[in-house]
C-alpha cells in the first residue's frame, strides 16, 4: 500500500488535503505541530479530523518556534482585522513551511513513505513566499538529495493538491468527498469560548467562500446557529 | 556588522566552524539542538564553547526526533564499534541536517542574519547524503525561495567551511585560531563518567587525526592523562 505523510494543522486546507490523500488510497501518517500557538483549538480539531478520516498514525510534535519570535501567530502582535494588506502578511512565520516539510521528510523516511501532502495555496496566500510552486519544486529537489531514500532511488514526492485552487474550489473538493468542515478551525484569533472571531482575514476568506457556494460555513453554523451578518 | 546563525553541536567540527565564523568577524547566533540524544554531554560542551568563543546568543532547541525513531543516536540500536562500514551509516538520523538547517533558516530570518554556518563534511562522513555539496546547494536554492528575506533580495548564504577538508585539516584550522579542542565532545557512546569510549568511529577518526598531527587529542589527555593505546 502506498504510504504518505500528511501535514495536518486542523484548518480547512490541510483537512481537505487529508481527505484527498485518504480518498486516493494512501496509507496516511498525519503530522501536526504545536509551535507556541496562542490557541490550541486547531490541534484539538486536528486530532478529531485524523480520527474521523481514519489515519494510520497521528503525531503532534512540539516545535519551540516561540524561541524565535517574529510572527503574529506566536508573538503578542495584534492580528490584523481590516482585510488583507499588500506584501508579506504579518502572520508570516519565519521558515514555517520549510521547518514543517523538513520534519515531514524525517517522518517519511522512518515510515518508509515516498509521499508528503501539504495544503499550501498560492492563490489566497500569495504573500507567503513558502506557498509558491517554485518553492515546493526547490524543496522536493533538495529532499531528493537529502535522504537515504532519495540516494537509494526512492525520492520523495511533495503533493500540493490545493496549490492552484481558489478557496471555493478547495471546499468543493472536500464536499465532494463528504468531508465535514465543521470539524476544522481557521480563525487566527478565536474568542475565549473557542468561537471563530469572524473578523480576521482567515475567517473572512472562509465565510465568503462558503457563501459563494450558496452555503453557510458549517463551522459558523455550529457555533452561532445562523449565517454570519457580514 | 554581518550576522550569522551557526549550528553548534558541541562536537569538534561545529566548534571549529564557530571559531572560524567568529574569526571572520561575524556576529554569531549559536543554535544547538536537544533531539533525544542518549547523552547530553555534547550540549554541555556546546554551552561552554559558545561562552568561550563569545557569541551574541545561544539557543538550545528541543526537537522531538525521538518520536520518529530510526537512528542509533536516538534509539537503542547498538552503536557500531568495528570501524566504518560501507553505505549509509546506522548512525544516520533521518533528515537531520535538513531539519536543523530549516530551524537555522527561521532563526536567521528573525535575527536578520544573511548567513548560516554548518560543519558538514563530505570526506569523513561521505555516507551521509545530507553532507554532500550538491545537497547544500539545493538547500540554499530552496532557502532563497522560502523566505521573506530571499523575496526581498537578501537570500541566505549557507557556509560550509569544512566540507572538503580532511579531519587533520579541520583540526589544524582550529588550532591556527587557538581553539581549545578539550572543550569538545565527539563520542557516540560516552562512558558513564563522561569519558570518550575510544572505540566508536567518531573517537577513532578524531584520535587518529590528532596523532597524524603529532599530537595527543586534548580531550583524551584531559580525561585519561596519557595518549590512547590504539
Amino acid at each position: 500500500m502506498k504510504s504518505a505523510v500528511v501535514l495536518l494543522s486542523g484548518g480547512l486546507d490541510s483537512a481537505t488535503v487529508l481527505a484527498v490523500a485518504n480518498a486516493e488510497g494512501y496509507d496516511c501518517h498525519a503530522l501536526s505541530f504545536s509551535y507556541g500557538q496562542r490557541h490550541s483549538i486547531e490541534l484539538d480539531c486536528a486530532r478529531e479530523i485524523a480520527a474521523r478520516v481514519g489515519v494510520s498514525s497521528h503525531r503532534v510534535l512540539d516545535i519551540p518556534l516561540r524561541a524565535f519570535g517574529g510572527s503574529a501567530l506566536t508573538d503578542d502582535i495584534d492580528v490584523p482585522k481590516d482585510g488583507a494588506e499588500g506584501g508579506i502578511p504579518i502572520t508570516y512565520v519565519p521558515a514555517r513551511n520549510t521547518i514543517m516539510l523538513s520534519l515531514a521528510l524525517g517522518l517519511a523516511e522512518v515510515t518508509e513513505s515516498e509521499h508528503i501532502f501539504i495544503g499550501v495555496n498560492a492563490v489566497d496566500y500569495s504573500g507567503y513566499p513558502d506557498c509558491r510552486p517554485e518553492y515546493i519544486v526547490a524543496f522536493q529537489n533538495m529532499a531528493g538529495l537529502a535522504t537515504k531514500a532519495g540516494v537509494e532511488g526512492r525520492p520523495i514526492t511533495i503533493h500540493t493538491p490545493l496549490i492552484e485552487l481558489k478557496k471555493t474550489e478547495i471546499i468543493q473538493m472536500g464536499l465532494d468527498l463528504w468531508f465535514d468542515y465543521s470539524l476544522t478551525s481557521s480563525c487566527y484569533d478565536p474568542l475565549e469560548d473557542g468561537k471563530p472571531c469572524g473578523k480576521c482575514d482567515s475567517c473572512r476568506i472562509r465565510n465568503q467562500a462558503f457563501a459563494a457556494l450558496g452555503m453557510v460555513d458549517p463551522l459558523w453554523m455550529k457555533h452561532y446557529g445562523q449565517a454570519p451578518d457580514f
